[in-house]
């Protein structure tokens, strides 16, 4: 429809990216093709950047451009406790909260038969290996923490992963399931409130 | 937060595109990171190959890949109607409709004192050129449309152009305003409803 080919391929690729529909792919083109040369330019480097200079982190698979992650490097973090989740950015949600300063290990998805991804596709053959290899030094890992979508996939992936971890005389919890802060009962599902219940804490 | 240089450059340029908030940035980011090498080579290549391959059409000032837009070179056009539009990306939304068959003007904005934006940042200089050069062609310009935003700016662009046009024997005309089709009257405001009551069709 617009009949310029540069144009339409770029937004072909930007429909690629998630929630970008054809509508805003011609908002965002157009916007690119009216700045300054320098922004697209800026920009297309950047996106070279990231694929070029970024890796997993070889302890914990978080996302990194040294050989191990900032949050694996830092000396001031606890050893003894790991928080699991399931993608690199859920690590900056956490640290958001200022709740956790112990390591993390991220999975790189949750276990869902229905799109084909089994344990084998994650991460946790690695985080076994790791519990294993800290027990003889002299900070073992004590607390394993799942920071994991409140999902099916989610559900799934703690337990599997849990019933892996028992009998190693680890602390296993699962971040709390409830309502959010600031909420109002009226607009909260069922099911929410049912698990809010459940697990009431005492006063 | 994210402690990784590479990947926040990224995200600060994408926030610079409209719409696109810090946690859309970072949602894009961290897809990209996660898509294979190629697909960021070919999203980088697009950016650069829109901005140093598309330039504006010398007739109208729509963007074109050529010396003259699609809708220029096409020799099936009417010559007589001009339709005036504030962006490029006004055209397609205007041909989807298939409800108009001949040229286009580009103005590239409307006039917003507010803005800073005066007619001579705007192509109304070159459409009046454009009109003038036409008359003594065999395929004058008898009809021009104006198919501008329908707020304060458009208004203004409107009457300031059309005032300049006023004796030169064409026809001029705006595109209607009125509630759109398929819409409940009760979730259309005052002033549209206004309006469109004060250009109803006769029957």
């Amino acid at each position: 429809m617009l009949k310029i080919e540069a144009l339409e391929r770029l937004i072909h690729e930007l429909t690629r990216l998630p929630g970008i529909g054809p509508k805003t792919a011609q908002r965002l083109a157009y916007h690119i093709l009216k700045s300054p040369a320098e922004y697209g330019q800026r920009l297309s480097a950047a996106l070279i950047d990231v694929k070029a200079n970024i890796k997993m982190c070889a302890e914990c698979f978080n996302f990194t451009d040294h050989d191990s992650c900032f949050y694996c490097l830092d000396p001031h973090r606890h050893e003894e406790s790991l928080c699991v989740v399931e993608e690199p950015s859920d690590i900056a949600s956490i640290e958001k909260s200022q709740g956790f300063r112990g390591r993390y290990h991220v999975l790189h998805g949750a276990i869902s038969p229905l799109d084909g991804i089994g344990p084998d596709q994650l991460k946790i053959r690695d985080l076994l290996n790791r519990v294993e290899r800290k027990m003889d030094t002299p900070h073992p890992i004590r607390e394993i923490i799942f920071a994991l979508d409140s999902d099916l996939e989610g559900d799934t992936t703690v337990l599997y992963i849990s019933r892996l971890l028992q009998g190693k005389g680890l602390k296993l919890s699962r971040i709390a399931q409830g309502i959010p802060l600031g909420s109002d009962i009226d607009y909260i599902d069922d099911r929410t409130i049912n698990r809010a219940l459940l697990n009431r804490t005492e006063l």
